[in-house]
């Protein structure tokens, strides 16, 4: 019996962003579950049953996956992105720690992908090319008090910050009082890449001052990426980039250091 | 004639863990520039002239490969990786907005790929499954003091932390002063996930408490991943899995939190 379960990344949702070794698991799965539009995403040919399920029912989803894969399915759970980061692959180790002899004896791997804040950073330059934090701003599962305190700290201490989740009808205020707080450590017009979709037909990928970024502009599909007090956007061949240096003022190899932007504190 | 420059991410060295749109790029180029071990990774054929270079001069082989472009090749930068996560990409774009008008013309793309700190999270659970941040301990391009203030600040709000380049010949101390740091916030027990060469032949992935982590188990081929409050350590079929829940302590969700570990501060 194969008893065994892949939870498998299908990336932005390009099929040739998508690892030849989440392909593989997706195409030869005995059966697939995942949130629906998820499943939809998949671009490889498939013979696996599908098992659609809801948004926001991670560990029912989870526990249905062991179980077929107990009962001798070879499973594949899917997630856009990386499933490691913010999504099933957690998910599911949970719900092993919960109950360890229901799912006793299943073989579980993890291939990962590439997650939105690449996929956006990919788009528009490298504003990922220097120290940086990855913060979903949910607080379904977390207090609220809990995210505003690693903003505050991970603004404060300049790190380019990639918000996951920043926006929902069911979390309406919570960026703008994200965006409050690191507007207190950053110049207004620190560059904001504002990333929709990207990787799908309806991709969007835009750059907007912090200081002109408005919440309203942003929907639950969006990953934003702030700037630290480094990061530039520059014009390459009309087309605007935003990327984060490697160099730091005042590092060793400061012969090299890219010179600063006029207007933004050094730090 | 082509002009065009690919920054391209081979992933962590498994060939499915290489994008389709990256091998692609890397079997068609002109010309492949890269440090040298990083093109003797390429696992896909390829037509193009190799260029190596050694480490450590990412400026100058930015240059050069833009010239090349430049000339009219079609040109593929390589890196492991993330082309875009402390690698090539920045250092591309670095050196266009020196001179813009030597480079014009060229068409720049970045193709993403598994940085090390997926890879390490997939192989061993997901350790990443809630907020992180990732961080370069190497104080080469920037100073040290700036690497430890975003060391305190990201261990003081409890984020999951990425150490890239933790140590070196030529940075041997670095490491030892950073966990200190880290142990001043987390409990001795928390999980820190030691991957070497991940998806090389040679990998190893393990896992070492906070409090018994020697910075000489550790070399420059290691990425870290340190454990946040919350982070367990759990056996799967007697395997060792390291993961984050999603979940924290007071949420919303409360019903479904985890229990929590015995002998870790709540945060």
């Amino acid at each position: 019996m194969t008893r065994r379960l892949s939870v498998v990344g299908l990336g932005p949702g390009r099929a040739d962003w998508c690892l030849p070794a989440a392909a593989d698991r997706l195409a030869t799965a005995t059966d697939l579950v995942g949130y629906g539009p998820y499943l939809d995403l998949i671009a490889v040919p498939t013979v696996g049953r599908r098992h659609p399920s809801g948004n926001r029912v991670e560990a029912d989803r989870a526990a249905f996956a062991l179980d077929l894969a107990a009962g001798g399915a070879d499973v594949a759970v899917v997630s856009s992105g990386d499933p490691g980061i913010f999504a099933m692959a957690a998910a599911v180790f949970e719900q092993v720690e919960l109950d360890p002899p229901r799912w006793s004896g299943i073989d579980i791997e993890v291939i990962p992908g590439v997650t939105a804040a690449q996929a956006a950073a990919a788009r528009i330059g490298a504003p990922l090319g220097h120290d940086f934090c990855t913060i979903s701003l949910s607080d379904v599962l977390k207090p609220w008090e809990v995210v505003e305190r690693r903003i505050e700290a991970a603004a404060g201490a300049d790190f380019v910050l990639a918000f996951y989740n920043p926006i929902s009808r069911h979390r309406p205020w919570q960026l703008g009082r994200a965006l409050e707080i690191v507007r207190c450590h950053r110049d207004g017009a620190t560059p904001v890449v504002v990333a929709r979709q990207v990787g799908r037909p309806d991709e969007e990928v835009h750059v907007v001052e912090l200081g002109r970024l408005v919440p309203d502009d942003v929907d639950m599909r969006t990953v934003l990426v702030i700037g630290s007090s480094t990061t530039r956007t520059v014009a390459v061949n009309g087309r605007e980039v935003v990327y984060t240096p490697r160099r730091y003022a005042g590092s060793l190899d400061s012969a090299l250091v890219v010179p600063a932007v006029v207007g933004r504190p050094a730090i």
